[in-house]
């Protein structure tokens, strides 16, 4: 059985960000499946999704510091540069974290363990509302 | 319901490669599917799977210059050495990219953004023909 | 169909590990699948999941020492610091690997390429046994 819906995250800043209630409340038929999974994809080439540490927030600053360090903008090998500085590097960062999370569902609910949490990782400095598609098998 | 198919890609250069046109020639039977999804899978451990941006040649090139960056050929670190000096950074690559992709599929196409494409990282200097399984549910 | 199964890995000192076989010793009903998809998932923010070369040990351990230079402890940028030095470049590199692999099954066997292996990237110096998610569609 699949169910699929097709959604706009709220826009949010340059960074990471915990998205996970924000999915759920968009499908409450995982209350219903008992053995599934969920595949949650991103739509764009300048956000990415993955998953993490759900409780301090300075993991998510650390992320936003590091993956600037690891991938800069304006490096002098770059080609790509009419969308401004940040897009680029954008790209970059969403092939490395992904566009696609597939989660099992269990007794109506993700199974993920209790420190996990859905990141958005918004790269561009004004990427704003992001659509994502939910398919859920069961 | 399942449908697989296991079919090899044109040799390409060292690089990144837009081959979304490669793989729906495939598998002409996503158009019979209302919703679903599609696995793709790479059954190599030094060429990557990744979506990406698929209108400017650029941001591939960028790719290749920046993943050479980040994962330096002939490190004093590295150990693994017989295969030659674009073999262990290309496994890095690899794992770094991922292996394979999960697509929602809707109404006989792929649902992916209008600037999402499908790119093999191919990250060997002599790849050769790379051998792909598609897996397609609905 | 769907068959579901949670199971916790040996413990493991940090590093690169292959895990191809404890995983298969736990779900022997892949046998029965002529096609389908596994899933595994990890339920931990510091380990992660990817698939990379399963002969030589060299590549594993290389794979260690490429991860801590491009994500090295104590950057004087990192806010998460309470868990010690070794816990912030975990979850980075856990979000980079992935938490979770699909694997194509045909004829009862995941069908992986020859050289291809499960790893577990333990990033902890002390992580423990790591809890993981099979779930098998056919």
């Amino acid at each position: 059985m699949f169910f699929q819906k097709e959604f706009r995250l709220k826009p949010r800043a340059r960074g990471f960000h915990l998205i996970t209630n924000e999915i759920l409340e968009q499908i409450p038929e995982i209350q219903q499946v008992q053995i599934g999974l969920l595949n949650v994809f991103i739509k764009h080439t300048s956000a990415s999704l993955s998953i993490n540490e759900n409780a301090d927030p300075t993991v998510r600053k650390d992320f936003e510091a590091h993956f600037n360090q690891m991938i800069p903008e304006d490096q002098d090998y770059y080609l790509h540069l009419d969308e401004g500085s940040d897009d680029l590097p954008a790209h970059i960062k969403s092939s490395l974290l992904g566009s696609s999370l597939n989660i099992p569902v269990t007794n109506g609910r993700l199974n993920m363990g209790i420190w996990q949490g859905i990141y958005l990782g918004e790269h561009r400095n004004q990427g704003g509302a992001r659509t994502i598609i939910l398919t859920l098998q069961s």
